[in-house]
């Protein structure tokens, strides 16, 4: 059994891959792109050759990897290793694992990208010191990873967690499940960015507009998040209104689990300091306060590396098992 | 180590009492009226009055019980055994563990009502054969008992499974928590009643009003399912109402836990008839297909009961662990 692991995040644009020790410091780490124009074959190669590249340059064989992780967004079946949809890829039932176990010779374990990040974070991250606690990541969507007793919950088969899809406006916008007001909706970056859009004919003079003219850039959360730092009104009262709609579904959380702790991730999270505060606000108004007692919900500590950190550790822990 | 077990369901107008073998066969019961207005004192020697004529009816010696399971409603500390809050007793820090076993000398377990049903429905009742399950009881509030691994969660300080308390409604109805719009405030026995009230101005000609006035009775969950029963279509309308909130609320449950097996009870549930099919069908419009893949949802085994097993359940369980 190796004394190293590899973790690959596959994500639409980009595979962020590294090579860990089993204590989950990452020696060595790249990032390629992912080509998924190219086809299944192309984004298997580049996967391939990652890990070829990584191992050349810690002079390592494949004899001393004990696993490897890969995670990815969308529909997996994570016990057979089968990748059904992925969000970013144009993939369809693609056997991830069986295609890279026969190429590499080396396990590999699939996850979720966010009970992967999860899992990361409990094991060598904001949670080390919590039993119970909850990742949420506000990115384009809203996914999440639950803890129970230091280990991840998978449900009854492997769906748990998804907490982008609990209602929180049953008249809410259209959300890409085909529901209506879903967390990941009302919440996400997604959420934020039609939020603008709609609001905007009221709203001409805000910098939103100015700066989506000038860099000839279209409307996003990164934009807004410009906006809203050079002080801009209009983008200081969307990210009020995420926050409160994110008010929502952690308290939400945390009347249903009681948790140690929430680890807030994703892109959205890097503009957290507009909306922190009135997200704790509004959590405050709709938790139990005996559920907030014991509860602290920090910032997640890996940030863009959490997915690759996530495949790492699912890649450690399932070593640990066998 | 005792062979018996007894459990006391401690309610606002009566107490439950039974006692049982390690396999939860309940061998003798007993209803006693709780005097809450007589007092602490009153209701704490009506208690031991139940325990004393349980063992009485079967010959018993106190040490031949291994345990005593008690539930309640409202605010407890389990861990300590104290009483804070009952939502029916107008009690305020009781420490029932500590008096109890002063005057007994036997082992005494307490536990909040709907985790304790629970874990009966998981141990002996409809979740015999499943891991992951939530009992959910839909009475005056609504209370849920998730249950891991066959083991009951708990959460940070014994106060998971509040998900009579999660916002489905943002701007919804008040809720006797201060909050607006929880489940508990649209889905519950009281909401049905409020729903009621609110109508009743338009919908003069409704039996419910008849059957109010003819008996003289307050307007509440038993009488508009006794109008229903006759076909009103008012108090059909309600429960179909009713059925949009709960599947709601069903279904974000349904997403973020993945559950193999939900357990519905509660004196709302008797009337399960009027809304069963519209709640499953607002649950598949909102829960995500792959999540219903392997979900069962079922009626509780226990019903009027399941305050009594699950006191039982809990004492047979502690017994075991110690």
């Amino acid at each position: 059994m190796g004394d190293f692991y590899l973790g690959i995040d596959l994500g639409g644009t980009k595979i962020m891959s590294a090579l860990a020790n089993e204590e989950g410091k990452i020696l060595e780490s790249l990032k390629t792109p992912t080509e998924a124009d190219g086809g299944e074959k192309k984004v298997i190669n580049n996967i391939i050759n990652s890990i070829i590249i990584l191992l050349g340059k810690l002079s390592l064989d494949k004899s001393q990897v004990g696993g490897i992780g890969i995670c990815s967004p969308g529909l997996l079946n994570t016990a057979e290793g089968i990748i059904y949809e992925s969000s970013n890829i144009p993939w369809k039932n693609v056997k991830i694992v069986k295609i890279l176990e026969d190429e590499l010779n080396i396990p590999v374990f699939l996850e979720n990208d966010a009970n992967a990040a999860a899992l990361a974070e409990s094991n060598f991250g904001a949670g080390f010191n919590y039993k119970n606690m909850i990742y949420i990541t506000v990115s384009t969507g809203i996914g999440g990873g639950i803890v129970i007793d230091n280990k991840l919950y998978h449900g009854a088969n492997n769906n748990a967690g998804e907490i982008g899809h609990m209602t929180v406006v049953p008249d809410g916008p259209l959300c890409g499940c085909g529901n209506h007001g879903c967390f990941e909706a009302v919440a996400s970056g997604t959420a934020l960015k039609r939020m603008a859009i709609d609001g905007l004919d009221k709203n001409q003079d805000s910098l939103i507009n100015k700066l989506s003219e000038a860099r000839s850039e279209e409307i996003d959360g990164k934009l807004i998040a410009l906006a809203a730092r050079k002080g801009d009104e209009f983008a200081l009262r969307l990210f009020k209104r995420l926050a409160y709609y994110l008010g929502i579904g952690l308290a939400n959380l945390i009347n249903i689990f009681n948790p140690e702790l929430i680890v807030l991730g994703g892109g959205v999270m890097k503009s957290y300091d507009f909306f922190w505060d009135e997200m704790k606000n509004n959590i405050e108004r709709r938790a139990l306060s005996v559920s907030l007692k014991e509860l602290e919900i920090v910032r997640s500590k890996f940030e863009d590396d959490s997915g690759v950190m996530g495949a790492l550790t699912v890649a450690i822990n399932k070593n640990k098992l066998t």
